[in-house]
């Protein structure tokens, strides 16, 4: 069978996952990194096409896997999708994922390619399971904790706050949809912990939630990948009520978000030119193999 | 907008339940139920049209549940889909269920219309989240674990015995995949319980499991419509190990079932003539509303 060539756009956290993710999945060609000029090639990429443009690979890929910022997904989507290579990504703004679909959606046809967008945990597979959980119980509620996990715009907010060297907000769930953030932050030599704190505690980010900030030597030493979810729903199936159910995960962060988006490239392979979340896809096309197989194997 | 025209064919547990799941659901007109002719008509139907074919029903439906025997299904829906009128079903043998499905694919497309088949809980929504688990780590080993609740076929192999008036077969879930039966048995007067035991025990539907057979005076004054899953997948996303997801639901099973049918058949009318298991289906297609609005709240 012939592999789908796929390639890395973007070599940070998720990219250096979803080059192994690709390596790892057999129905898959990687066909090169792509990645800004001049930076030093790291060793586990030898043997790898590492180039700084899709033009420049020596085999053109099918899809790409846009590694890249969230702020930047847009942009960088049009310009593959114009080329006619499908793109997947992981934008996780969840106000502004509508308008995304819009736009990619007219670059996708007008490309004929599919652009798979959300593509991560949340949004991503936690999204399936949320609009499955409402078709099995159309009236309740359905509360998604997170963590204990880090959250990255946290960190990022508290980081910016004078004196602040280096910071990590853990989100921690609390139950019925209710947070706290432990907030870790090294500090400048000689800066005042104490008007850190506050700006922090009065950061929008933090205002709304439990926040306790904790001063400490090294938030490098405290860095760990993991995260978690626990999805809750109670509902009415019917005109039945108290119908429970519930999804937990704990994983390694980028390593489920990029085997999320190399499950979503290989269903882009399948799909008619569009732009797609989660929940507009078969599950089935998302794992490689035969129609009977996966229908005899998992229904 | 225009709603859905559905009716129900049987009126057995299940059918009693859809039912109620239709009349719960706005978008759906339930135009009918379908039964053999003759029974009495019960209270709660008052105001419904019942018939004993779809074409004595007042209005035609786009949409059949068929909440009869799942070993009449094949042959009931190939009599709707012949007319184009769309089915859904809760087929339920596990290995018969490919089979079905081509049968019925070929039947679908003759009448231009949709079969979505094994549309309960499992095979239902379990098969799309067992199919979206492996989509998020690839490999590795799900494990699903039924109960506790009650195995109509268990149940029905029991009071097959001789000298047993009436019997329950409680599915309890021993984790690992690993599961437990309960077998409480109501003898007819004058019976040997201990040769009906050894009968149940002897028999290939229980001779796998640990068996448990106990007397009750009454298996009626047991009866519950509870039951649950307890789906867990360890395994590998790209080439980071132990990722861990686990799926929990504790549920009215024909409830649920029946709410799944409802989704399913609101599913069917957005699909292009075919039949489908319910991973080949996106599951926005699940709920009612636009595609804005639930990619909005949902994705």
């Amino acid at each position: 069978m012939e592999k789908i060539k796929a390639a890395v756009v973007g070599y940070g956290n998720i990219g250096q996952y979803a080059v192994q993710a690709l390596q790892a999945a057999e129905d898959f060609q990687l066909v090169g990194v792509i990645r800004r000029s001049g930076a030093p090639v790291p060793s586990e990429l030898a043997g790898i096409c590492v180039a700084d443009s899709v033009e420049n690979l020596k085999q053109k890929p099918q899809v790409v896997l846009l590694c890249t910022p969230t702020r930047t997904v847009e942009q960088e989507a049009k310009q593959y999708l114009a080329k006619g290579i499908s793109t997947v990504d992981s934008f996780d703004i969840h106000g502004q994922i509508w308008q995304l679909r819009c736009s990619l959606e007219q670059a996708a046809k007008a490309g004929g390619a599919v652009s798979v967008i959300s593509a991560g945990w949340d949004p991503g597979s936690d999204s399936v399971v949320r609009t499955l959980l409402e078709a099995c119980a159309p009236k309740g509620i359905t509360d998604t904790n997170f963590g204990p996990g880090m959250s990255m715009g946290h960190s990022v907010a508290a980081k910016s706050k004078p004196g602040v060297k280096d910071a990590l907000s853990m989100t921690i769930p609390l139950g019925t949809g209710i947070h706290r953030r432990n907030v870790y932050v090294e500090m400048e030599q000689g800066a005042d912990f104490e008007a850190a704190k506050s700006a922090i505690l009065a950061d929008d980010y933090f205002a709304h939630d439990e926040t306790h900030v904790k001063q400490v030597e090294s938030v490098a030493a405290l860095m760990d990948k993991g995260h978690g979810v626990n999805m809750v729903r109670k509902g009415v199936s019917g005109q039945t009520q108290n119908q429970r159910f519930e999804f937990n995960m704990c994983i390694n962060n980028p390593a489920l978000t990029s085997q999320v988006m190399v499950s979503c490239a290989r269903a882009a392979v399948s799909m008619v030119p569009g732009c797609y979340t989660m929940p507009e896809i078969p599950v089935i096309h998302l794992l490689p193999g035969t129609l009977e197989e996966k229908i005899r194997r998992l229904v």
